[in-house]
């Protein structure tokens, strides 16, 4: 092993809870992906957005949950949000953000404090990781994390409820599952509508304009067998896609991948 | 409308209530299906059996819980159930009745009165009439009630758990459905595990046996269109099969879509 490399798998062995994570990225030590650390704990996406813009989006959430499920949203120019937890600086605690300028990514930083604005309001989504956390530990397997890639997502023909400015059509992530899996996964994300609840789809993937499922329009590829449905869920892609659509003026979010960890466990948003 | 039709129709308005229903077959009036009948009350499939097979067949369902969900199980010789009704004769409530000998089919009967014993045991099995009437309620539209056939219904490759001298492979009943409404379907039925719960498959029929779904093992074919997916549940015609198979020397079971109707709101057996 590398010495670089042991001293990656010691800081990460470190970061068993969600503020050592935080603590870690606002101190510029953790850049990297945050998929497996704090496990248990809610990973949450961001979209930070100036008001006049956040006012729109907010009802665009409001009228699409399954894509867009609301875990929090900051007052104008805070940096703390409480409801995710208690020692949390927004512009610092995600590894890695990206800025978009008149729907453009601008650039990737580690830090945003210098892009900070007090008209900012923070919008936290809820993410899949807390849905494959359960799908895992109910002993399905997850073939995107089973073949060590990002989960392959899709542009559909299903459209979005255009409310506040926004609009266009959702995005979809893919896991494929045996068909007495695809059920169980059915009645396990059912129990999550705050990290986009059960799936919007399964089997034929044309029902809904996706032409190939080798080539995704965001992730990887992964494997789907013969005697396999592919089982799509709303994506939180569909956001941002929305925003670059919609040609917003500014823009922070997380880097895909990189989330901010919260202070709530996962069962918490478990429904049942 | 004929004077029989409308003798029939006068008969079915006044079976709101399944004490009228079972007055109704107990006293001859009404030996015809029951599908319909005092809606929103739980119709049970019943299988009756000797002491001796009795024993067995209990320790089957228990392992085979998805085909034979036990909602009761009377005591020997008696022809009340408290579980399901308070003013309810097992030998007569029933509007038709089957008796097997040697595993096969003897004769149908209006009551059993005269064929009844002292060693036989009652087991009332929950029956998919209470989720078809969840499906509705939440604006599914079920293809063979659409198409005014009885439900097609399949052997199927799917292994049951053999116990107490039972066992075989399992039945299923099938519905066709749009990929989103399979979806909700697999929601609405898992709360309801005691009529056979979530589908145990949907998609390829072939995955469990099944070469062509235009030609169900018992019940109709229903339409099934290209963008529909046929979702297939666990049957209660599989515990008939597994004691005709077993050739078990005597039985009685209700003719199918005969049922008997108790007392027990269908909400009652939602989970949540």
């Amino acid at each position: 092993m590398s010495h670089s490399l042991k001293q990656q798998n010691s800081l990460l062995n470190t970061l068993a809870t969600p503020l050592a994570v935080r603590l870690a990225a606002r101190e510029g030590q953790l850049t990297g992906p945050t998929s497996g650390l704090a496990n248990g704990f809610v990973q949450v996406n961001l979209v930070i957005l100036p008001e006049e813009q956040a006012t729109g989006f907010l009802r665009f959430c409001q009228a699409n949950p399954k894509p867009c499920p609301l875990l929090a949203v900051s007052e104008p120019g805070a940096r703390f949000c409480s409801k995710l937890g208690d020692d949390l600086d927004i512009a610092r605690d995600v590894p890695s953000y990206q800025i978009f300028r008149h729907g453009k990514h601008a650039c990737s930083v580690n830090d945003v404090s210098n892009d900070w604005r007090d008209d900012l309001v923070t919008f936290a989504l809820g993410c899949s990781f807390t849905f494959e956390h359960a799908l895992i530990s109910n002993g399905l397997r997850v073939r995107h994390i089973d073949e060590n890639r990002n989960v392959p997502m899709y542009n559909t023909t299903l459209a979005l409820e255009s409310a506040g400015g926004f609009g266009g059509n959702l995005v979809v992530s893919m896991r494929p599952f045996p068909a007495a899996d695809a059920i169980r996964a059915v009645q396990i994300t059912t129990r999550y509508p705050q990290v986009h609840g059960e799936p919007v789809h399964l089997g034929n993937p044309a029902l809904i304009g996706i032409s190939d499922l080798n080539t995704p329009d965001y992730g990887d590829a992964v494997t789907c067998e013969e005697h396999e449905l592919p089982v799509f869920w709303a994506c939180g892609v569909t956001p941002h896609k929305v925003l670059m659509d919609a040609g917003v003026e500014f823009a922070i979010t997380h880097a895909p991948g990189h989330m901010l960890v919260t202070d709530i466990p996962d069962y918490r948003l478990a429904l049942f």
